[in-house]
């Protein structure tokens, strides 16, 4: 997730560590635990757990469950003079549901923990809230199983957590890509981030229906950031038809995710900054609003599209489209020893992972 | 979970709302959903949901996934000031391994999502939270699978997902007591509402031995409301072997979490006051600090004992003991008509739920 502190600003590599080096040293734990208990079920049953999009767990006879969970923190994630209670619960459920996508297995079930403050809890905020979570659950046939509710001092904390299913060791990991695969992305980029900043600057849904189309732009720029639409049956398909080598959805932003994947599968990459899908509505505004549009579709994050890559066999069978969202080819993996780079005419730069973390590596720089 | 707020005052039954009443909401809303959408699983695997201590799913051939999540919000749940990171992170596993052992089932993999604070991320808290958690995990022989990590603006927030496996159809639930069951629980009660209160005073662990007998007992309360220990085998070993009707774990409170299984069972229940397994410690403290005994353990919460119903015919196979931990006949399941009583000599009384809920149904009253 992402806030007014992640940005255009310039990144340090200081040894202070990053959610991804804990997260590392987490499963190096994790992993030491597993050889050192004499209890644990068989190695086999838990196939892949921290450092991607969800969780792997082997059910028997031939399926894999999928298990995610995501934090939202108010002040942090969402803040509740730009959004709604209604549009909180579809996000709260679309962020799960992207990772599940990203996992290329179909959401079944979720649960829900939320803490919210008494005044919160005397509104008409919950129930609002879990209408929204509901109309998106309808959309995807997902169950709520449970969940847990608890009183916060102060603000709002959502954990929403999804359960998807996907045939035995088919789940498409970060880690499948290989030198050679063609990098697409579902959809387009940089609405979302465009949608935070206009956020920022005082923009707000209204009610009533607008007119101008200026205001419509904006809007719809709005809801990309509110209203994320997860790409579900994108990733069944990719993941049922055998056709990415691997997935990741992008919410840190391109490049961080796309570093994510490199990272896993331990390759390079190069993207050709013409062919990324930027938001039309981004290149719009962005002239207005002095923003540059490629920065924002490169580490806006928050756009839940899916980042896949396709070996070059298969690139014939790849639908060009399911339902109206669209592909769109942007690069080829390459060997680790590349690097991750952006061709731009005839320039190539390396791309630094420029997307949200929670705790950047530099101390100084977040403060 | 409990605090400060908790407490004997009196509690009316004025139409606000409490927590229960939302889940009750909520598990209406889901049904409906079920039953509208086209799109959803077969009905069969989501067996019963919300308003029990975990999830139930059906897997294919023969097993019932178990699924619960537990929010710990600071300055709601626990205060810096009287734990540790290592406690904590023990606590965080314990308290979802006890919902996972009330319904009967082996817990199996864990998800973890924290959110902290940057002054907290930037000590050493998070790895000593993970070794508390991990140090649980290895007596249980459970798998951290996944999680997530987030910043907060201020406070930590804690969300524990437990997983576990049953055989299909065989995960005690809330529902099952039938009037003539006989009821128990493990353990004994209010030693972690004595810690609490405790900890309210002042009182702290302290890291140096002590050697005072009524340090060492004060020390042990504390670790009884910061250190609970889940009941694990019990709670797989009364399912296995078809003892239980009914169960629950003591989070909330004795008459609280009795009242729930009532609630569930469509029945009245009968309890003994002089059968009460009320911790020895708590005894010999509260002559010493003007606490009731019997209140702590009726109302106090966070033992995290099971509660559990057990059919007349299955008294002779029950086991006395397991491990250290003993279980104790406390009372009888009645008709419904008969409400929930509690028999003091041969005083009866009607017992109210007096434990711990984040909102209580009187507004007024927590104010």
């Amino acid at each position: 997730m992402r806030d007014d502190e992640k940005a255009e600003k310039p990144r340090s590599n200081s040894p202070s560590r990053s959610e991804f080096d804990l997260i590392e040293r987490i499963r190096h734990r994790a992993s030491n635990h597993l050889k050192n208990s004499s209890l644990i079920p068989p190695p086999s049953s838990l196939l892949f757990g921290i450092g991607d999009d969800a969780a792997i767990i082997q059910q028997q006879h031939g399926r894999d469950t999928i298990i995610t969970t995501d934090l939202l923190i108010e002040e942090i994630d969402f803040h509740l003079d730009t959004t709604t209670p209604w549009l909180l619960g579809h996000k709260a459920l679309a962020v799960s549901l992207s990772d599940i996508a990203a996992m290329g297995a179909r959401p079944q079930y979720a649960l829900l923990s939320i803490g919210v403050p008494r005044a919160v809890w005397d509104s008409a905020f919950m129930d609002e809230f879990y209408e929204g979570f509901f109309s998106l659950a309808e959309i995807f046939g997902v169950v709520l199983a449970g969940g847990d509710v608890s009183r916060t001092p102060e603000r709002i904390v959502i954990d929403s957590i999804v359960i998807g299913d996907v045939a035995h060791g088919r789940a498409v990991r970060r880690s499948g890509a290989r030198a050679g695969d063609h990098i697409f992305v579902t959809g387009s980029l940089g609405g979302a981030a465009a949608g935070l900043r206009l956020l920022e600057r005082g923009a707000r849904l209204r009610r009533k229906r607008t007119r101008s189309t200026y205001s419509r732009m904006v809007e719809q720029l709005l809801l990309r950031q509110l209203l994320p639409e997860p790409r579900v049956s994108w990733g069944a398909t990719l993941c049922e038809e055998h056709l990415a080598t691997a997935m990741i959805d992008i919410s840190d932003g391109l490049s961080s995710d796309l570093a994510h994947i490199c990272r896993e599968s331990n390759t390079g990459a190069t993207i050709d900054a013409a062919r990324i899908p930027i938001d039309p509505l981004v290149i719009n505004l962005c002239g207005r609003r002095a923003l540059d549009p490629l920065l924002l579709a490169l580490h806006g994050g928050e756009d839940f599209e899916l980042l896949f890559t396709v070996h070059p066999r298969d690139l014939r069978r790849l639908p060009r489209k399911i339902g109206d969202v669209p592909i769109t080819y942007i690069g080829d993996i390459t060997k680790d020893s590349g690097g991750i780079r952006i061709a731009e005419g005839s320039h190539v730069w390396n791309l630094e992972p420029g997307g949200f973390t929670h705790f950047e590596r530099d101390a100084e720089s977040s403060t």
